[in-house]
């Protein structure tokens, strides 16, 4: 079992000497060095690689019989085409390291243990890694996945920008990789017949119920909103209250307002990025952004909980002479995985005696999008903290290989029968 | 008159082609090019320019008769040495053209009047232009006024850092200036008899009353303070409510008690600058740092105004399971003028039949902190809409002119006798 050392190969990549915390943003260095080991990781298992149009990773087990991979047949259950496993290697800012490698290391761990166990693929078995799936450079989380999928307009994410200003479209390019090429891919679609994606927990429901690996039911609809507060910049001691326009009062008025009308609807709603400008300490700023990140069980509770913001927010605004501009950055609508596949996950599991309870979750993956297009599942490794998006985050090596087996048990049974 | 031609010539320094606000930030190139603007503008009126030991720019106007810079001799109504009027160039982020470099243009200005006039110094003369006055690189306002007065410790400040973690000490080295001498200079300090600073008001006391020039009475107490609310990083789209330990509540709490606590003590409180770490829109802060800027008319007011502001974001932070440190980074006690000094340069103003009411003020100033060691005074200059710290401050040219001619004024009856 190579797991550990494929694991460790990869954990000082992108990771941030004084934080501990991952800062892998899409078309960096630290992406180039994620991509250069998936590239190797693929090689020394003679898997064959390419990347996508959207610059998406792919590592390819092909069938042993020649044919099977150009002409896919029908396969037990109904299934025909490839089976793809996979997850992302980006993060977060500061994010932790089991978020998103966690399922391509077990990728290939698990393709490691098959064969070990003699198992060849009876149809293609593809490793795949998606761009930018936390949006931590770009703003819009999945993109990968989304334009592959067709749910993302190319112009518009080429035209997105960084925090310094730099387009996705020049970041590629300046990556070596052609931004024209952007957008769906229908011919690599019709080829997948199931994308089963190992995540870790971002919650303790695995870990509450004693078990190490869960199956996922859906993914809550979820969103980010950028409000924008503008006001007028003055000179913090010498401005009267009155003839103040200070948009860091309305902007805080909304950052409290999320937190109730997300308890109000049993919904999740977190303010994590803010900017003030122009950032004196003894000037009223003239603007603040605030970016709103909701998730909810309902596509009705999500729109009540971003409404019960805005309004607060405007209303705050409003009384300080303040704009508000709220606009959508993002959505993901609720995502009800197949049914079918995941039954079918469960027996095979159940055959080899793993427990694996099925759960909901609020967090997106590129599972959610692709599930669109393709039946979509996903495998949950326990975290015992819940912690995520944190270095803190965190699996034990012993639930890492029961995600592991878990994952080879329905590759084998998806793909190898 | 060369006010004009003068003012026109600093206008392009360090000024953002987008915002048309200033980021003239200590021992930066924008810095630099204001520091040669200075040494140029001494250069062509042939006065003796140096930098003193913390940084500090001197254009010395000598008195005609040898050895009166040397041995200052006492003179009418008591003043012995030399008499310094100036102001600073450094700037806000985005702040306007006049604060500070108004006080710099009008004292250059005001000596070619006095020239023009056939008026020769009976003391020395000398226009000074302080450094880090904004305190928007290293977060201590009035630094270089502050350290040739001996009221901050060099070692602290060698240490401050900017937002990128350099340190003052680096900073200055970086620019040719040796941070090692940095410290009080007693000498210096010892040859002035008067500072007198001009500088645009930063409300509109003066358009209220319909005045082109005003006379300081005293400076508010002021302070800065650093609340830094400590959580704990997770998934915005996974951690329960019930398990966040999220940073941006509490601080946003904060904020609003800010301002209610100003409203109630009628004085002022502002919070201008905040960082969110890591900074994900999908991912909980770990951290949320805000400044308080806090002013009030007594030193009680201001406490009562801290207090009750750090009160209400520990008792919030206490709430959600955050860590809060509230730390003082300035202190500006309430300063008087030099009574004596004020009353002489009314006097020599009504003379000349120029209407100059005294007002308070809640802008710090290097005259307020020199204060503490020479007998200081300030002239202020209308502003009609109040707008301070905003590339909208503006000064119309007349009342610029007037500001000249009332400095002249004062500085022919301090030094020309």
């Amino acid at each position: 079992m190579t797991f550990a050392a494929l694991w460790e190969s990869l954990l000082p990549v992108g990771r941030d000497s004084g934080t501990g915390g991952y800062r892998r943003f899409s078309w960096t260095p630290a992406d180039a060095a994620c991509r250069a080991w998936f590239v190797e990781a693929a090689a020394v298992r003679s898997l064959r690689t390419h990347d996508d149009r959207n610059g998406n990773l792919w590592a390819w087990w092909d069938p042993a019989v020649a044919g099977a991979a150009a002409e896919p047949a029908a396969g037990e259950g109904g299934l025909a085409g490839a089976v793809v496993t996979g997850s992302h290697l980006d993060s977060v800012p500061d994010g932790g390291a089991f978020d998103g490698p966690l399922g391509v290391v077990s990728a290939f761990a698990a393709i490691d243990l098959l064969r070990e166990r003699g198992h060849r693929p009876a149809r293609p078995v593809a490793v795949a890694a998606f761009t930018e799936e936390e949006g931590a450079r770009f703003g819009v989380a999945c993109l990968g996945s989304r334009l592959l999928a067709g749910v993302t307009d190319p112009a518009r994410a080429r035209a997105l920008t960084d925090r310094d200003g730099v387009t996705l479209a020049g970041a590629m390019a300046a990556a070596g990789h052609d931004p024209a090429a952007l957008g769906p891919d229908e011919s690599l679609l019709a080829g997948i017949a199931a994308y089963v994606e190992l995540h870790i927990e971002q919650g303790r429901a695995l870990a509450d119920l004693g078990e190490a690996v869960g199956l996922a039911a859906g993914i809550w609809p979820h969103g980010r909103w950028r409000l924008t507060f503008t006001g007028r910049a003055d000179h913090a001691g010498t401005t009267r209250l009155a003839g103040r326009r200070d948009p860091m009062l309305p902007c805080a008025t909304a950052i409290l307002a999320a937190r109730l009308a997300a308890a109000r609807h049993g919904a999740l709603a977190t303010v994590g990025k803010l900017t003030a400008e122009p950032g004196g300490v003894n000037a009223i700023c003239s603007r603040v952004t605030a970016w709103l990140d909701a998730r909810a069980p309902d596509e009705a509770g999500l729109r009540a909980v971003v409404g019960q913001v805005v309004a607060a927010g405007r209303d705050a605004a409003t009384a300080e002479g303040v704009d508000l501009e709220a606009r959508q950055e993002s959505a993901s609508p609720a995502v009800e995985f197949d049914a079918r596949l995941r039954d079918r996950l469960a027996r095979a599991l159940a055959a080899r005696d793993i427990s694996a309870p099925v759960l909901p979750t609020g967090a997106g993956h590129d599972a959610g999008v692709l599930a669109a297009r393709v039946p979509a599942a996903m495998l949950f490794v326990r975290n015992p903290s819940g912690v995520s998006h944190s270095p803190a985050e965190f699996a034990e090596p012993a639930d890492c290989l029961a995600g592991v087996e878990a994952l080879a048990t329905v590759l084998e049974d998806l793909a190898c029968r």
